[in-house]
């Protein structure tokens, strides 16, 4: 007893979704590995199938956590003309998924079926290591797969067997076990494999949202006042 | 005479509008910066500022040219939290720009307002150099400048000058003069500056439908029948 822990809800929603369709495109139109051709002189003529990546266009996407940002993120999704959301999670949430017409599934049926999977679950003992060679097995050779909740839900052995044998087309993680990444990893060396820094929430003014509020946590708290956002355990 | 003409219209409109997103996001976010970071051991403990970008919400966009796929951005961007829509053009397009309350304004209030500038126009003798000093000079510091319509739109000596000299924020272009640009041109020395070799169309989807459009006007053509899609001059 004694110590108060003031916390920053929602603030970042936002940012974080904007960053995993970032990273969702980055991987499927092979941005940085476009980019690295124009460096390094790879870009010649025009080639038919050069580069092509698979669009959003028509296709199947499947989040893992249909919580505020999986909601967020297929809001931005949906106009890019995605013909099908399917979802996992606790349990079916009908009036949210009403919105982008996503249908509850198993986890088995969202890996066998999804051309773009998204996790944005919490990290729990149930969602721990859930992203696994099993799954990943069951996904489509075609399918790109992000990841911006937490790294452990993920096996990162697993996944790298994944794109390096094709059973995948690509990867983009905001996360990783552990954090920072050692730079000999070797999801580093992969050309379809997108790897950022954990910056889901890096925007100005998202930072600056957090840090306003985290200072009127403070003040409260050392007034003995209640905090605009206290963490209650 | 003689010598029939086919083409492949309206195909790319989505995976052209899809790579702007693309490229805008990775832009505005640093997505490159970032995951060189990872690469490179740069990505260290929590710090509040680093990396941050400029993310979409609550933003002013301008598309520069409202046509078929300056509108399939602006219909993508939109759930991303945009503000406010600007355009310019050869006139205004009322009907066209309600989908989403988009003002028609002249190029240099769009430059002097909006947090991003879309190029999507056509190459035309009024369009060609028209992204200039005068028009980043006017571009606000935080902003992001996106073309993926012709590499002659810009002056990339101007454009240069910008980037280096922080008028503006940072820039993504999928089309250069000339194509493809020579790897040791200035602007691939720049960090805020994403270069890809032309790959707007570049989808497994959109290139099959292209084949198939171009094999079908040839068979026409051959057979001496109109052709589904002949260029009259």
């Amino acid at each position: 007893r004694g110590i108060r822990v003031g916390y920053t809800p929602d603030v970042l929603t936002d940012a974080t979704a904007e960053l995993s369709v970032a990273l969702l495109l980055s991987a499927c139109r092979r941005l940085p590995e476009a980019a690295e051709q124009v460096k390094s002189g790879g870009w010649t003529t025009w080639k038919p199938l050069w580069m092509c990546g698979y669009g959003l266009s028509d296709s199947t996407v499947g989040i893992i956590g249909l919580g505020r940002i999986g909601q967020a993120v297929a809001r931005r999704l949906k106009p890019f003309g995605v013909r099908k959301f399917l979802y996992t999670g606790s349990g079916p949430k009908p009036e949210i998924a009403a919105e982008f017409g996503a249908e509850f599934v198993p986890l088995t049926r969202l890996a066998e079926e999804s051309d773009f999977v998204v996790v944005t679950c919490a990290l729990t003992p149930a969602t721990q290591g859930m992203c696994n060679k099993d799954f990943f097995g069951r996904m489509k050779k075609t399918s790109v797969f992000v990841n911006t909740s937490r790294g452990a839900v993920v096996n990162q052995e697993d996944l790298y067997d994944a794109l390096a044998h094709g059973q995948i087309a690509a990867a983009g993680l905001d996360v990783t076990t552990p954090e920072p990444l050692p730079t000999d990893h070797p999801l580093l060396s992969l050309k379809n494999c997108v790897i950022l820094p954990h910056i889901g929430s890096a925007t100005y003014a998202t930072r600056s949202t957090m840090a306003v509020l985290a200072a009127n946590n403070l003040l409260a708290g050392l007034r003995g006042e209640p905090m605009p956002h206290e963490l209650k355990l």
